[in-house]
């Protein structure tokens, strides 16, 4: 047997703890060894429950303790989880984690103590919650040099866009149903700011262009200014509006990397993308376009990408299976305004004279009208610009209209 | 440098040297030896070609060639690719092949093989070209019981079907059409008739199974009997057509495994998967439902994946990786006909005196109505029922209507 710690007994910690009970013999055909759960590190105590003797409040216990190998950080955040992840490399225990907040923001320093040690830190569960994407994009995709991802990554706001596609609710009502199905916590600022996707997207790109990219190098904007209006527009357009993270190559080696609703098509496979689920899709110049779709979130699907990183560790327990990574983090992001792309805007008040061209049309070029000024509204998608030009014509359009709303377009 | 063998120079063996090369930087930083085609096996010659002179039709010189490590089988078919691919595993060489054919007919000999001499045989590229799904499904979803795989596995009948929808074409037109782009070969039986994608569920199955499925296991219906007007009344209901290959397990430990044309709804996200693009959910205990999607079949993509599993095998190169994936072949599978599910019918000449219920309703529950008996047409799918029940239905709806075509409804 296998000996393996949880630290921090929450949602996706218990859920662990429940996966690797249930499908113990499917497990055990995997890994002939078999895991056991020696320790479950908690402030609580859970007096009555059947691992009540396993649960300690002192990390010194299992780090001191040379029959524990694997570590399953479940705490989350980039505090007591940063230490006790640091201390159980130290000591040449494996470490898998769900806590994208810490491999975001110390990925780098973590896989490289872990390569000195001759451990891995694995953190699959990190990004899409249950769905395989982490070791796809490192093994599988292996021969490619990847040239973009885009993915849905944040259940919590996809299911709030949903509820205002499907239900024509307005932004707040869709915020209060997911508070009220566990879908979003009290606090949902780094959901609906789009913090949470940006950490994600930061994984995503270190891994795809072996550098360190930094939550502070992820421009973020969330989705809290979209309106049913919006919505509805959209859907007017054969479109959706939906959160994307995104990675970009530029040309010159330089990256984008950033998180902003966008308008998308519905030819595209993200807009099929409802509720908490979360689809990625990543480019590679051999593969061309894959696609991963799944449950982003929840205890057991989170739980089901971590008991398969713990599997792998024990089946590797005296090796380290992946080289670093990704190497240290720099200056490799470009602003997202070099990207060209297409933008829709609302806009109030820019009537024109009958047969004149609109300040629009000679601002932003040949437009898709999608409501043609009744009522003294404007709706439309520019052509194709840079951050540069749309920004320029935007303030100078502004001088004519009051602009509402503004937000790129996928493709 | 690992020195490595192409056996087969057709579309899939040149797309593998082209990735090799292309990406040659790229790869090197996942694989610090590097890897080197040292021979290229072909009855051609290819004069004038940059790598003539690394071309031999003698298998015997890369059998004996103890500097080649890796044998990329790219030939296909179960004949001359099984006799090589037999050699290579025994003189102790890792195999990678695209060869579904091989794999679903001598899986479990030929990994057994590898285990015994300690070498990997991998096939990534057997399933869904380059979308990543035999190492997911064996690695990352390696916590989870699969309980159900649903497919669309075949990219010629997918064009063909998207061409029926999209574009009204007949189904020999849009073969045609198929033919003349590159993405159906002049005999197109193997895949019109779903055995290909039987070959491929074969290997899915004997995956999540555990146990060797056969191809003869899998009981394939094709897609040369469906026609437009079942093409446009599945979109009366909201509906379309795919070719999708399934397996499910069944309470007591047997398993169904089958190919079939299925109207599925829009809700499903391969509803949405069109073109020459498969897309493969998976469904395990722990992760519920993942999907992914991508180019199943062209040089470029399976080469990837191909190229994928050579740079494992690589950085395997002394040791097997996986335990034998499956175990020997058996009596696992049941008949389909024990799933409920629902079905399409369309029929000629099955009116009722007003006011009675239908012969339809009596035979087959309360139906979803398609079209109601308009000029002697009953178009409508039927209650959940299992294949025995609806069979013995079928038999007696026979009597007083001319049943023009039935298929299985997915959920």
């Amino acid at each position: 047997m296998i000996k393996a710690a949880i630290l921090g007994f929450g949602v996706v910690g218990c859920g662990v703890y429940e996966v690797l009970k249930q499908n113990s013999s499917q497990i055990k055909t995997k890994c002939e060894a078999g895991i056991e759960i020696k320790y479950i590190l908690d402030i609580r105590k859970f007096p009555g429950a059947e691992y009540e003797d396993k649960v300690t409040d002192d990390f010194a216990v299992i780090e001191n303790d040379p029959e524990i190998k694997i570590v399953i950080e479940t705490i989350g955040g980039a505090g007591a989880a940063y230490d006790f992840t640091r201390r159980a490399l130290e000591r040449g225990k494996h470490v898998v984690t769900s806590n994208k907040e810490l491999v975001a923001t110390h990925g780098y320093e973590l896989l490289s103590l872990a390569e000195e040690k001759n451990v891995n830190y694995l953190f699959e569960a990190s990004v899409g919650g249950g769905i395989p994407i982490i070791r796809p994009i490192i093994q599988c995709l292996s021969a490619n040099e990847i040239t973009e991802i885009i993915g849905i990554l944040n259940g919590t706001t996809n299911y709030i866009l949903t509820m205002m596609i499907n239900a024509g609710m307005s932004f707040e009502q869709a915020l209060e149903l997911a508070k009220s199905n566990g879908y979003a916590e009290r606090n949902p600022a780094s959901d609906i700011e789009g913090v949470d996707a940006g950490r994600k997207i930061a994984i995503l790109a270190s891994l795809a262009s072996g550098h360190h990219i930094y939550p502070e190098q992820v421009v973020c904007e969330g989705i809290m200014e979209i309106t049913l209006d919006d919505v509805r527009y959209a859907a007017e357009a054969g479109m959706v509006i939906k959160l994307l993270g995104r990675y970009k190559k530029l040309d010159g080696g330089k990256i984008c990397v950033y998180v902003a609703p966008h308008l998308i098509g519905q030819e595209s496979m993200l807009s099929g993308v409802s509720g908490v689920f979360n689809g990625i899709i990543v480019r590679g110049n051999a593969v061309g376009e894959v696609m991963f779709y799944g449950r982003g979130a929840g205890d057991m699907p989170t739980a089901s990408a971590v008991v398969a990183d713990v599997i792998d560790a024990a089946r590797h327990i005296d090796k380290t299976k992946n080289k670093r990574l990704w190497g240290e983090g720099g200056a490799f992001t470009q602003d997202s305004k070099v990207l060209r792309q297409r933008y829709y805007i609302r806009a109030e008040g820019a009537a024109n004279p009958a047969g004149e061209p609109s300040d629009a049309e000679r601002l932003f070029g040949r437009l898709e009208v999608i409501s043609g000024g009744t009522g003294g509204m404007s709706v439309f998608i520019t052509e194709e610009m840079d951050g540069c030009e749309f920004e320029k014509a935007l303030d100078e359009y502004k001088k004519s209209a009051m602009v509402l709303s503004c937000m790129r377009v996928l493709g």
